[in-house]
């Protein structure tokens, strides 16, 4: 497969959205956050999100350049509007006044409403856990998921992400509420495959191993009635706290339907107020340890901390270059061309 | 089955509980606690608490009357140690100075150290949605669940709980990072019944069926590694971080083998940073609504919201009395006579 480094890549994406009309300040960041996925290889959050983007920028359901305004701000909390721009910039600015009011008052919490998609949400907590914070990040997005016992999508697969001082600073959970994104169904369903019983419902809220079948229904949430619970509550604080859109009334990222009125939630923990950063880290070296040393399944070559697969392919890419299959780079191009850009892939 | 009101369950319970030398001050509190786990149908935190945490305070593992002391307190947050007596007692002082601190602030977070199993942890959450807070608590606990890919128990069975204003201040998410307690399958072992396929591990690290088999393996997280994940995160975060015991050196309540060592995480956020409460509590009448009015599964005849169940249960207990069983019952009078209470159930 073709490679690119992180910088031309970077660079290729910074040129697409200054092109659509971002400004030169956020599309370093956002190029970031991509060019972060797809060399992690949570590449649905890179260059496909690029490709959705450009299409809603260009039907003006996203306005740039991303203006963020501050609807509030007391103390430890502040509450952002994202201003329908791009949500990565939102999410940034959100992050770093948790990370001010952290370092100040020893938490600091940021609502953000009216913004969209925000990427891969390990994102913002990596960059708390990397100057010494714990980052926790949530954030709504349209239905997928039924209520349980339901049989008609309702909540999103809503993201959490928890990250923490430690290690190489690289240790994120970064899950979301469904078993599997809709992406896995997506595929299974173009390669004419059965998807696992378990992964999805069909339209009557029954089981069903048929992709398309899940796809006209609904994806299945971690732990039944828990993975419930938790898109219920991570809609409830991200989106309505937040004064975001909520429930049924988030719009996909995926459709052209309008403003998807997405709401996120961001919020840093001063580790210091606890323990002294370095204890804590001496800690965590230990418990990684133990965790790597602890004995393995049957079969199991390789015990992996959250976050740590990721981590370790970022590295790779970030080494070798990023692989990206040539229909990608032919997609950047095609934006770049477009656009009348200097810039090549 | 008998009946017992929950204001004479209270009673016999805080005779217990002073029998062993809890304070007065506290013995209602855990009482209450033990009640309402009774009420709410998730009895494994009421009456066959009571017994093991008698044997503890005989055994002089856990310390009473609990003596719960200020390590920090700064602002945002503060540090409990839980002088290594009753949960209850740290986990609502704890909530408390939550609460005190997010009505003056935002945001209050309270970490404590050294305390004992804490009972079912809506408690501490619920307390918090009924004064307008959304209330957040997690806690560490002995190990249960191997890392992902790992065939050792490492991690507890870590519960989580978010409870937010609303309906009528039940609405609670209270779940374990586990698909299923291992009371369920201590209750397969016994009746002589295989268990899913999912709930739990060999020795080996490999599926089974077998409840003896998954006794002497590990409990299985929800959603795989992402469950892992959240117990990871939680023994961090409500172990590492507040200086109380984690991974696998924290001690089970059920045996005893000296001080649990368990810690906790209790987190209040003032719904009036964000929009005025009675806004919020009126966007959550209609939320309940909607998610209650949405299609339903084929053969599901209502659709339940986060905690209603347990709530619904502990209504019905308060109108028509609590039902034990005889053993139970018999069980609590033992002890009222053995310490020479007047009071019998």
């Amino acid at each position: 497969m073709p490679t690119v480094t992180p910088e031309r890549l970077k660079e290729a994406i910074g040129a697409v959205l200054t092109g659509v009309g971002a400004s030169v300040d956020e599309a370093p960041l956002v190029a970031e956050s991509l060019v972060r996925a797809e060399m992690r290889g949570t590449d649905t959050h890179g260059l496909p999100y690029l490709k959705l983007l450009v299409e809603r920028v260009e039907a003006k359901m996203v306005a740039v350049p991303t203006r963020v305004t501050v609807v509030k701000d007391e103390g430890t909390t502040a509450l952002l509007d994202g201003g329908n721009g791009i949500g990565q910039v939102a999410g940034w600015k959100a992050m770093e006044t948790s990370l001010r009011k952290a370092r100040e008052f020893g938490t600091g919490l940021t609502l953000i409403r009216n913004t969209n998609n925000l990427g891969f949400f390990a994102f913002y907590t990596l960059h708390a856990a990397q100057q010494g914070y714990v980052g926790i990040a949530m954030g709504n997005a349209n239905a997928a998921i039924s209520p349980w016992g339901g049989a008609e999508a309702f909540f999103g697969t809503n993201p959490i992400s928890i990250a923490v001082p430690g290690g190489d600073d690289s240790l994120a959970l970064d899950m979301s509420s469904s078993v599997v994104a809709r992406g896995k169904i997506r595929r299974a369903h173009r390669q004419g495959e059965k998807i696992p019983v378990g992964w999805g419902l069909d339209e009557s809220g029954m089981p069903t191993d048929d992709p398309g079948a899940a796809l006209k229904g609904t994806l299945l949430p971690i732990g039944g009635p828990k993975g419930y619970g938790l898109a219920f509550m991570v809609d409830v604080l991200a989106g309505m706290l937040s004064g975001a859109a909520f429930g049924r009334d988030v719009q996909s990222f995926h459709q052209l339907m309008g403003p998807t009125g997405v709401g996120a939630l961001l919020l840093a923990i001063n580790v210091e107020r606890f323990m002294p950063l370095g204890q804590f880290r001496a800690l965590m070296t230990g418990y990684v340890e133990s965790i790597r040393g602890s004995r393995k399944a049957k079969g199991t070559a390789r015990i992996y901390l959250p976050g740590e697969i990721e981590a370790e392919k970022e590295q790779t890419s970030r080494a070798r270059g990023i692989e990206l299959q040539a229909a990608s780079i032919e997609m950047v191009n095609q934006l770049l061309e477009k656009l009348k850009s200097a810039v090549r892939l």
